[in-house]
């Protein structure tokens, strides 16, 4: 028996800020699922700043979308209907179906969250995608030492918000860059950063940063490149550690921006830099996923979310990353 | 009993481009050696890039020179007076006292060379610190593999030159950039380089590289930076590594220059970029040494050096470096 459902498909490239236009909503028709497959009700979408370069027709970390194609992203639901004996009818489960109220996906490529320790969203934040983005690259990455500082940039979103708090539990000086005084509140009042600036307000970033981290900086784990990162790089010591996870406010341009060559300072402290994505760590998922779940346990994380409601507004919420709308990880509810 | 030899200092702070009125020849009297010192007299004085650096009255990787204080660097001599029993009279000793005739040292800051299998000045050359900075350089941060591509700028000078021979040795495709014909000849037909870019010759670098590495660059080995980088970091494959050993093409610049940001590339292709200096390999150098030593016994490695003649031609061969006049190690006979 077939039933009708909405999806959301590329409908133009955008350049430079995305645009509603760029979207559109279709309505398609999905089936039974076959052996092997699972129907799902999609609850929760997620939107990340990464989507944004898979709407570009370009090479990068991840292959473009096509024209047409829905976007797919990670996405949470329940199962409805399966013909597969690793689920059951009401099971959660979460994949990369994306932004499609249905999805028909094999189940072997769902993963069932058969953990009810947390609450549910959490296995979209903290305890999935973002969650672990910010446990490897600021723990394998970045590896920070008691004592020595690091800062953040991005600092109240979903990444950016886990990787203080993890430099916390490791002993650092943990310094946040945000965009309002809301999220400088969160950073300094809930999640115990030791200073956060706000990179809107400040005349002198450059100098902000200093007055921050008098020491300089040991680690810098950049969400947003750009200007914030050129004034970070001036302040690195030897043997800095320089995490490439994302570099928001590069995403939207639409000729690549030059900016002071940061090779010199590499060279001259004898520092690293490296790219990254959360695809590299797969075989040590678990692992990291057992211990982010144990410290939120013990209340030695936290985590916020903004959760906006209703299919029809997930591109709204994506774009609104782009104005650094959200605090935490965003999500829709369906 | 005192004798009188001459000595270079640092007449004054370069601004841009280092020139003649930097330096000056002073004359000066050094005494007997005491308890644990040996008299030197130089033979050969090592003039290289990163000196430039120390010219400069703002923070390196090595302290800035004084004025009026002698330029410390690579040098080698003869021991003719000691009161040491580790040297004895007419032995070849290296260290860093620098641009002087003569050196008073205390003979645990000397190395003594008692091997001599090999010409007397590859012990400044490729079995010296530059051929040591090639070796850590590309095979403790590049790791090159069997098959991949590196890429390689300053190629024909006394590191890079180096570089490109150990990549073969590993296996690895050798694409050398520099600026003239002779030193494009040199790579290809001497040193086996699979090609070589004449960068002064070629309208859009972007492309020439990109003609010469068809499946991208794995390993750039960087001594010049500038424009050059960024047409090679336009090249990079997934896993990339980026040793940034030098940046000759910067070190004159009065103001930081800007060039387009590479941390998109870095994030999209999960590459890692490293800087470091020799020093940091000090406990591994005999192996080092070892190796190179063997390789160069079995004719797998070879070399050339630049030799100026001539105490008083020692800052004109430094200021020589930064016009690209020698091929291979450029060193100054006294």
């Amino acid at each position: 028996m077939s039933k009708t459902f909405r999806k959301i498909v590329l409908n133009s490239r955008p350049e430079g800020t995305p645009k509603a236009k760029n979207f559109k909503i279709l309505t398609d028709e999905i089936g039974d699922p076959a052996q092997g497959q699972v129907l799902i009700e999609t609850r929760y979408v997620s939107v990340d700043p990464y989507m944004r370069g898979r709407m570009n027709d370009r090479k990068s970390y991840v292959p473009p979308y096509e024209l047409g194609e829905v976007i797919s992203g990670g996405a949470m639901g329940k199962v409805t209907k399966f013909a597969s004996s690793e689920v059951n009818e009401g099971d959660w489960v979460i994949g990369n179906w994306g932004w499609q109220e249905m999805s028909l996906s094999n189940a072997n490529t769902v993963r069932k969250i058969d953990d009810d320790t947390h609450s549910i969203t959490a296995y979209m934040s903290i305890l999935g995608m973002t969650g672990l983005t910010a446990y490897f690259g600021l723990l394998d990455i970045g590896k920070p030492k008691e004592g020595e500082t690091v800062a953040v940039s991005g600092a109240a979103g979903a990444v950016g918000s886990v990787v203080g708090q993890l430099a916390k539990l490791k002993g650092a000086k943990v310094v946040g860059i945000a965009g309002s005084e809301t999220k400088i509140k969160y950073l300094t009042n809930e999640l115990g950063f030791d200073a956060a600036i706000n990179y809107k307000e400040e005349n002198d970033i450059y100098e902000a940063i200093g007055d921050a981290c008098p020491d300089g900086v040991d680690i810098y784990f950049d969400n947003v490149g750009g200007a914030i990162s050129d004034a970070v790089m001036a302040h690195i010591n030897l043997n800095a550690r320089i995490v490439i996870c994302g570099q928001i406010s590069l995403y939207n341009l639409e000729k690549p921006d030059v900016g002071p060559r940061i090779q010199p300072q590499i060279l001259i402290n004898r520092a690293m830099m490296k790219g990254f994505i959360i695809g590299d760590y797969q075989d040590q998922f678990e692992t990291g996923l057992k211990e982010l779940s144990k410290w939120l346990s013990d209340n030695k994380l936290s985590y916020r979310e903004t959760i906006t409601n209703g299919f029809e507004n997930i591109s709204k919420a994506f774009l609104g990353l782009f104005k650094g709308e959200n605090i935490g990880k965003q999500l829709v509810e369906l």
